[in-house]
């Protein structure tokens, strides 16, 4: 089985695939000088649906793990903020049979996949996964799983520990 | 000083004002039964804008502390996700002139607060107080300061402890 080994999730790394949402970079002083703003940082993209937001609870697993499943939003962005401060797996990918990328979270990043980017599912690494996800909600009518596209992937890749 | 003490944070309680985000309720069994998805729990709300992440970082407080300052945002929702298992403290209001209440999150609850909304600012009690921001974007042109009204207190309110 093919190996991969996670790398530290930083924005340039995933730039092709999305934004680093974190506290870093540029900021406005709100509330009295009390809090940091560091502004629109996602780029979202909802087509005709709209925005939503939605919570998610995850299994954890542990590595190292297989990643035998890819999938891919054409008609939405999703982001994936996780309400603990640990670290997750996120495994993007530049096409449904290139070989996938995984990086691991510091514990106060999130992420916003853009619009059809290839990704592995919400994998947390600590109990109790529990995240705030915000992506595409369709319009009434739209083909339920219109925005969900799946690929099994023949060869299972194994995903080491860092 | 009047004083206000907080109740712990509910949906019921909280629904004049907006909802309370968490993994309660009905969900869909998503990725390969790995992942609950509690659907779509949030009535946001950005009129001529557009939905925004974007990251606060927050001095935390403790408690007892000081109320003197609400606002509220016409144009449109905004929603707290906690990116630690922390609780936080939210204090809302009918009305600027009105009691305040206050509530403690359990540390796995985000809010909305509904477009309009008279609230106190965000109110970590623990470090690093870091949350995903989730409200509206101005559009172009738009006058800086148009989504935001502030009423500063001539009486403050004190909130203890719970």
């Amino acid at each position: 089985m093919r190996h991969i080994r996670p790398a530290p999730l930083t924005a340039d790394a995933f730039a092709p695939y999305g934004e680093v949402l974190s506290a870093t970079g540029a900021y406005r002083l709100i509330n009295d000088g009390m809090c940091r703003r560091h502004h629109d940082l996602a780029r979202l993209d909802f087509g005709a649906g709209r925005a939503g937001i939605s919570i998610f609870l995850a299994q954890p697993r542990t590595l190292p793990c297989s990643l035998d499943l890819l999938e891919r939003h054409p008609l939405g962005s999703q982001a994936f903020v996780p309400m603990g401060a640990q670290p997750f797996l996120v495994v993007v990918a530049p096409g449904p049979d290139a070989t996938p990328l995984a990086f691991i979270t510091d514990g106060a990043q999130a992420i916003n996949l853009r619009r059809g980017t290839w990704h592995g599912v919400l994998t947390p690494l600590h109990a109790p996964g529990l995240f705030a996800v915000i992506d595409r909600i369709a319009p009434d009518g739209e083909a339920p799983g219109a925005n969900l596209v799946e690929h099994r992937l023949p060869a299972p890749f194994l995903i080491t520990p860092p």
